[in-house]
């Protein structure tokens, strides 16, 4: 993918278009989160009614922002993905710096319009999500999106869109966190007192972990594809 | 797409068959809008599950009908897309008001049409659906769709049909206002009693809103496109 | 389609796999109406969730199938659009004949093995489905399906599977008889006293309303296509 | 597809992408049917919810596990496809014993990380999972995947991955078993005490009516395609 060629940063207004595609990208997949969140606690007493609303609005979502937006900044919205870019010379460190800036105001506004659009204040989240089973299910979770997104960019790059809007719908109900796997989204998320909310010290667990489950995805990408990786 | 090059308007029966389309895609959008939500009233206590059978048939008939419709008329059935169109030069103004009445006339038999199947008379709904978040919740919901719509039109033209649907099934569940986001289905939805109803002084205020909305998104398209948009 | 060039009958073994693929794709479609059925009364007190497993597994089912046996048969397993192709010159008086036999004995089968699945005898279904709204329901289930079909074979032939399938999908929830719209369908749900059951002076009623439907479908196809129809 | 040509097996090492990615693959597909049940238990007490909420996870992780690995591995993911490719010389048999055995560990796998993910210990499942309707629900699911595989193959290569899901997807609902369909996804389930758990004589009886079943279907695919097949 053109997109992510190495180009060297000559300033924000050049890129402009990128990065206001990944505010943009993070902002509404956030606003989709937290909002669909809050639309199913109100309307339901079921949990896993609950949780199968928020997983479809995000499944279609996210299925719609890459398909929509990648053709401008590549749809990362998420700064482990932007990581492993960065990582395998896919971007510029100047390029990653804005991209993380841009994904994360962009987080912090969606839950921010998603209490505004339900009319709740924006307040700091005071749900713990810390437990025996994290750590594994972010690790997991963050793994199989950068391996969903490097196998898909490279076989088969027009399922990049469905591939991923499918596994973060799988990990949502598979895995015992359901499944974060994206620092901005995490960071935006710690701002609702709600459904989707998590509070601040298991965010900072959580992108521990994400970035750990980032590295492990792209090592597990190098085994699978070998010199050819 | 050359379905929307200007041309101009030599009386109604050249354009029948874009109108009939428009008129055609717009009923039966309404009917399953307006359906699917007494169907799921009449099956279901939890308004989690109602809204999520309502949500799911819209989807579907979105996906279909832009896919089916499209070649003819572009399949609008939204005064606010044809509007944007209309801004962008791409229809007339003479078609413009015509679609917006094929549009209007579909809405209202849509509404009539689901009233039937469920043998419920066609009254004027007293739903009242203005609170604090309506307008964010609608100015949201139709910018995005207008900046679905232009995006894809642009990069990725075969997927217009399936990121429509899943933008409108996002907008359903995190949005406060369940996501209208169209005059059409706005004014045919005042004709029934039911789960999808509305008032029409919340119809006429949402209404206001989507044609901001509109504007909204018409104008981050500029903002990203810049001088390619 | 060339699937559906008219051709002399020299008797059935010539087309033997066509008759073959009818037969297995309407004895699977019904099995999967008849068994997701019984699956989702058996699991859930809330007739909204039975309905959405129902129409999940129908509109996943009817994608595969039409995908799968689409390249041998047509993929119809539904008389009344075997009607519309043969009024519209697209197979013999024949074939008609042996597509329907067919499709009713796969019906038949259907219902047969769902019963057997769930350990439930064979019967007579008592389950009365004329109301005032069954007539517009089975009509505009039928008209709009044969719409999609003729349509999409037009203009967007690899969104045919895609098409019917969110069509169905879709009518499974707005239309007030759950959309039947198919009379091998029907036939076959006759002999399943459970959900999907229907029975038979109901189930006579609905094949008429389907056939008109069918015609009704065709109509609008022809004054929507005019003379490139 | 050349991923099936015949090949001497000349040890482990060529073929270890092959088999890594089978490997993964079986364990992310019963980390996800295992996971999905678990948290589906836990969120609702409606088993049409929880059963839903396990398909549509297993749908979504099924299409995408296809799209991403089969172009390394051909994506078996389970010994009766593998077992298919065998008859019909697709893999040599060296290969076929390569493949189960990666199948089987990714499955155990699968499993243990379930529970991980979950703080549930790794045992044994008391589910007893025979009864009357399991015979015909399990040689059915399984022949109906064997013929989904080889005819969307052969007639519609890129809608393997949507094919498999879908009919698995349908497969959950409408047959009374819930539609295993998979030996080492069978053998993977015997090691959590959960949801989707099930007993050891159960599992073996199953993946004995799984391997008929695999046959049958291969039957009906060469009956249907004759001396093209």
């Amino acid at each position: 993918m053109d997109i992510y060629i190495l180009y060297p940063v000559s300033g924000i207004k050049k890129h402009y278009r990128k990065l206001f595609a990944e505010l943009l990208g993070t902002m509404l997949l956030v606003a989709t989160v937290v909002g669909s969140g809050i639309m199913a606690q109100n309307l339901s007493d079921d949990v896993g009614v609950q949780l199968t609303m928020n997983m479809l609005a995000t499944v279609f979502v996210l299925f719609l922002l890459i398909s929509m937006l990648g053709p401008i900044s590549g749809a990362h919205f998420n700064p482990a993905v932007s990581l492993v870019f960065l990582i395998s010379k896919g971007i510029s460190f100047g390029m990653f710096v804005f991209y993380v800036l841009a994904q994360l105001i962009g987080g912090f506004l969606g839950s921010v319009i998603a209490n505004a659009m339900f009319d709740i204040p924006t307040e700091i989240s005071s749900r713990v999500r810390i437990d025996a089973g994290a750590p594994l299910s972010e690790i997991l979770a963050t793994a199989g999106l950068i391996l969903t997104i490097l196998l898909l960019i490279k076989h088969n790059q027009n399922l990049v869109a469905a591939g991923v809007a499918t596994w973060i719908g799988a990990a949502y109900t598979f895995t015992s966190s359901t499944s974060f796997a994206n620092p901005a989204v995490t960071f935006g998320r710690v701002f609702s007192e709600s459904f989707a909310g998590i509070e601040p010290v298991s965010a900072a667990v959580f992108v521990g972990l994400q970035i750990v489950g980032a590295l492990v995805g792209f090592g597990i990408y190098k085994i699978l594809e070998g010199k050819n990786g």
